[in-house]
């Protein structure tokens, strides 16, 4: 009866990649808990980086200055 | 107080399907424990069928196969 | 593939009221939506009424006071 | 390690308004409780009125009254 | 940046299980989206067998008839 | 309409800091959204610290080596 929920930003997360993410969950429950993998559900939540914060800031705004001090390394 | 998440696959869902839903679970918990029509909440969540796996696989996946065996049959 | 939560306070909802709210949110998607039983998952959440809040204020004490109130009346 | 989900209906909230409310919500989790900015996740999302009910009747419907009754008065 | 939660009943899954699967979504998320370890937060909520339905019935019951079925065979 | 829900380690957040919790979400989101106080639900998840993990760790362990590393400075 496992659910699980896999929250990640929108970054163009292809179809192939969600495909193992959720074959992945799937398999990690089997091996952990020996669940039955017909009863596994996994839901792939994608969040607009401006609606996500970390450490009192958006993530927009991270990637931001990330990407600056790159440039100017 | 309740509150009530709904997540469906995003499958073209009309505004009034989503209306008998509110109005259903709203219902619901009232008659199961008396819950006061005004407290309770309803959230339905449409996730794309790329981003819920069951068994393993996407359920868009899982669709078109469940079309093909329609087709040869 | 519905998935369904239902969040309420945790007061002493009995194991046949839980039966009774995951048969009828079952039967409320497949009324609306024809969805599969065999799909459908419910999970109830029993929140602590110190850990529940309307309108800036807790459940408990929110209580509290209505009970003050009947008393007075 | 604190992680806050704000739902909100969608209702043009700006980007300006979404980083104030990751700020404030990690900036309640450090006064209440000295949680560390850096470990403080938010997530804030955005739910089409249509998808979202209280009492009973969706979100858009319980706006379009509240709207008639003001043009009427 | 991502979050994970995983739902499983509630069944004496043990400190070292709960390990498991928290390294172990981690590192699905490293695979798959390249996601730094230092970003990935995952929550395991366990979840009482008469709160989780299944096809319109209690966990708890559906184990139980699996049970009885086992023993008559 | 908000909804608002705060995932804490359980590590005896006593009832006064919940209902700083919920009185600071709900005044936070009548700030920034000028969003009612009666309509604004907060739910206060608390996770024991086996059951979440960060970099692929439960933060029972991470605490265990920096409490280790503090007695050892």
């Amino acid at each position: 009866m496992p659910f699980i929920q896999i929250d990640v930003t929108r970054d163009g997360v292809t179809k192939a990649q969600k495909q193992e993410l959720i074959l992945g969950a799937t398999q990690l429950l089997k091996d952990v808990l020996n669940k039955d993998f017909s009863l596994t559900h996994v839901i792939i939540r994608e969040i607009d980086s401006d609606n996500w914060g970390l450490a009192g800031e958006q993530v927009t705004e991270i990637r931001k200055q990330i990407n600056k001090q790159s440039n100017n390394a």
